[in-house]
C-alpha cells in the first residue's frame, strides 16, 4: 500500500550490474536514524516532515551526446529523469539542487543547460534551491537532486499476489532513439521527443495514489523489466508480465519492429509509472494518459515474461536474494 | 545574529568568476516557497523542520588529480568539502547521498573512493542516504549531498559594525600542498594532510553557535578574502583583515615564504570556520584547536587587508552591488 504507519528502513533492489555495485557499496552501513523514514534503495529518501530527496546523474556520451540533443534538452532531459524520482514516491516538487560540471570553451553552454532545467522545474513547480558548479577536463556532467514533500510516499514495496500490474503511457520510445543515433540514422520527432523531451509524471502520481489504487509505485527509467524487478524484490513477490500487453510506442515498433518490445523491456528512460494495483481496482481511464494493465503479481520472486506460448519466463534473476545480509 | 526569526530568504553572494556566474543562472528566479527557509547563497538551504542541505561537486583534475592521493583520499577529501558546508550553518549531519561517475578500467575503484566518503561520514554520525552511479567517459566526478539538521541555523547574514573576525586553525596549508605539486615537488606529510584529509568543522561551529557568540558564519572553501567576501556582502558590511594576524600554517610559510599569506588569502580549501562576533564576546580558548582574530567589521562593502603600513586596501570589489534585482 502506498500509505505505510512503519515503512521499510532499508530497501531491496532488483538485479543489474548497477544495483551489485550499489549493494556492495551500501554493504555494512549501520542503522539509520529515527529521522529518515525511508532509506537508500526506494526511488527517494523520505525523511521526518514528509521532505523526500534524490539525485540523478547526466553525463555527456553516457546518458547523452552533444550532436544528438542541444545544451536545453540536456539540462530538460538531466531535470525531468530526476523529477520523476519524486513522481515514484508520488511526492509534490518543492525545489532543485543543481550540479554542474562545465567542458572548456567549445562545450556545453551553462546558461542554456540551466535554462532547461528551469524549465522543467518551473512546469512541476520547483525553484531552484542552490548548487555548485566546476569546471570539467571533459564531458559535461550534470547532476540534479531533487527536494519534495509528502504526506505519505508510495513506496516500491508493498505489492502482494493477486495484485495487477499498471503502466502508463507508452514504452520503448527513448529507447529507440538512442538505437538509431548508434547506428548513425536520425529518429523521427516523436521519437526523438520521448529522449530530449520526458515528462516527469508527478501529477499522474499524485491522482493515481489519492485515488486510493497503489500498492507500490516505481518509476521506469531502466526498463520495464529491470524497474519492475525493484518493485517485486521490494515487495517480496514475483511479477508476471505479459508481452502482448505491454504498450509498446507505435513509432518505436514502426521503426524497430520485433526490436521494439526489447527496447520497452530493457531500454529504459521512459520515466513512465509502474505500479501495482488491487485487481480489479483501476479501470484505465482514471487519467489522461494511457494507463495499460501488463501482468499480474504472484507469490515468488523476480521478473516474468509470457508471450505467445503463454508460458512465462525468467527476465530476471528471480532466485537471487535481495535481503541486506547477503550483500557480497 | 545566527538566531533568526525570518532569515533572509535569498543570500546575496561576494565577488568572483564563479559566483557571477551562479547569480546569472539564479537571476529571474521566482518567490521561494514558505517552506523553504533559506534559499540559494548561503552555505546550504534549510528547509522546514530544520533540515539543511548542500552539495559539493569534486572533479579530477580540476578539484584533485589521483597521482597526488589515493581513491581512498578522493572519497575522503570530498565528503570533508561537502560536509563542512553543514558546519557553516552549525548543522548537525544526519546522512550523505553520493553521485559517482567512474572513469572506465584503469580509473578510480569506485569502492575505494566510497570507503572515503563513509569513513569522514561516519566521524560525524551520518549514514548513506542515496545516490547514483554512472560510467564516465574521462574524469571522475564525485558529488556528494549533504543532509543535516538544526534548531536555529548560523547564516552569513547577521555581522554588524564592531564586530570581530574570527577564523578557526591556520590557513593555507592545502593551497600549499596544491602549489607544490603543480610546480613538480612533493609536499611535506603536513601539507599533504592539509589537501588529502581536511576535518570538516562540526562540532567546533555547534560549540560555537552554543556560547552565543556567533552572528555571522561562514567556511572556508574559497579562501579567507572570498568567504570573508560572501560573509561581508550577506550581511551588508565591509570585513577589514589584519594580515600580521592571519594564521598562516607554519608548514605553508616555511615552504612558501611571503607567498604563504596569499595561499591564505586566495587559495581556498581549509574548511575552516570564519565567523563575526560581538566585540570582546570570544576569548579564543574556546575551543581545542586555535581560534585568531583576523579583524573586524565596519560600515560599508567588501574584504579589505591591512598589511604594515596600517592602511586598508581592498581585497575584493567592494563597491560591488549585490543584490538580487541587480543580477545581469
Amino acid at each position: 500500500m502506498a500509505a505505510h504507519g512503519a515503512p521499510p528502513r532499508r530497501v531491496a533492489l532488483g538485479s543489474g550490474a548497477e544495483f551489485d555495485l550499489i549493494r556492495r557499496l551500501l554493504a555494512g552501513e549501520g542503522e539509520l536514524p529515527a529521522e529518515v523514514l525511508v532509506g537508500p534503495g526506494d526511488d527517494a529518501t523520505v525523511l521526518e516532515g514528509g521532505w523526500v530527496l534524490s539525485t540523478d546523474l547526466s553525463v555527456e556520451d553516457v546518458h547523452f551526446r552533444r550532436d544528438w540533443i542541444t545544451d536545453v534538452e540536456i539540462g530538460h532531459r538531466a531535470a525531468a529523469a530526476a523529477l520523476s524520482d519524486l513522481a515514484a514516491m508520488a511526492a509534490r516538487p518543492v525545489g532543485v539542487l543543481v550540479s554542474l560540471a562545465i567542458p572548456p570553451e567549445g562545450g556545453a553552454d551553462a546558461q542554456a543547460v540551466h535554462a532547461g532545467i528551469l524549465e522543467v522545474a518551473r512546469d512541476v513547480g520547483a525553484v531552484v534551491l542552490g548548487g555548485d558548479l566546476s569546471r570539467s577536463p571533459g564531458p559535461l556532467v550534470v547532476d540534479v537532486v531533487v527536494v519534495g514533500r509528502v504526506g505519505e510516499a508510495a513506496l516500491r514495496a508493498g505489492a502482494a499476489a493477486g495484485d495487477e500490474v499498471w503502466v502508463t503511457g507508452t514504452l520503448g520510445a527513448s529507447a529507440a532513439a538512442v538505437r538509431l543515433w548508434a547506428s548513425g540514422r536520425q529518429p523521427g520527432p516523436e521519437l526523438r521527443r520521448a529522449f530530449a523531451h520526458p515528462v516527469p509524471r508527478i501529477r499522474e502520481a499524485q491522482d493515481l495514489v489519492e485515488r486510493g489504487v497503489v500498492r507500490a509505485l516505481v518509476d521506469l527509467s531502466d526498463g520495464l523489466a529491470g524497474d519492475a524487478g525493484h518493485l517485486a524484490a521490494a515487495s517480496g513477490v514475483k511479477v508476471v508480465l505479459e508481452a502482448a500487453r505491454i504498450p509498446v510506442a507505435e513509432a518505436a515498433r514502426s521503426t524497430l519492429g520485433d526490436a521494439a518490445l526489447e527496447a520497452a523491456l530493457h531500454g529504459g528512460e521512459d520515466y513512465e509509472l509502474c505500479f501495482a494495483a488491487p485487481a480489479g481496482g483501476v479501470k484505465g481511464d482514471e487519467l489522461s494518459i494511457p494507463l495499460t494493465r501488463v501482468g499480474r503479481v504472484e507469490a515468488g520472486a523476480g521478473v516474468w515474461l509470457k508471450q505467445k506460448d503463454d508460458e512465462a519466463r525468467p527476465l530476471t534473476r528471480g532466485g537471487y536474494s535481495h535481503v541486506q545480509g547477503d550483500v557480497s
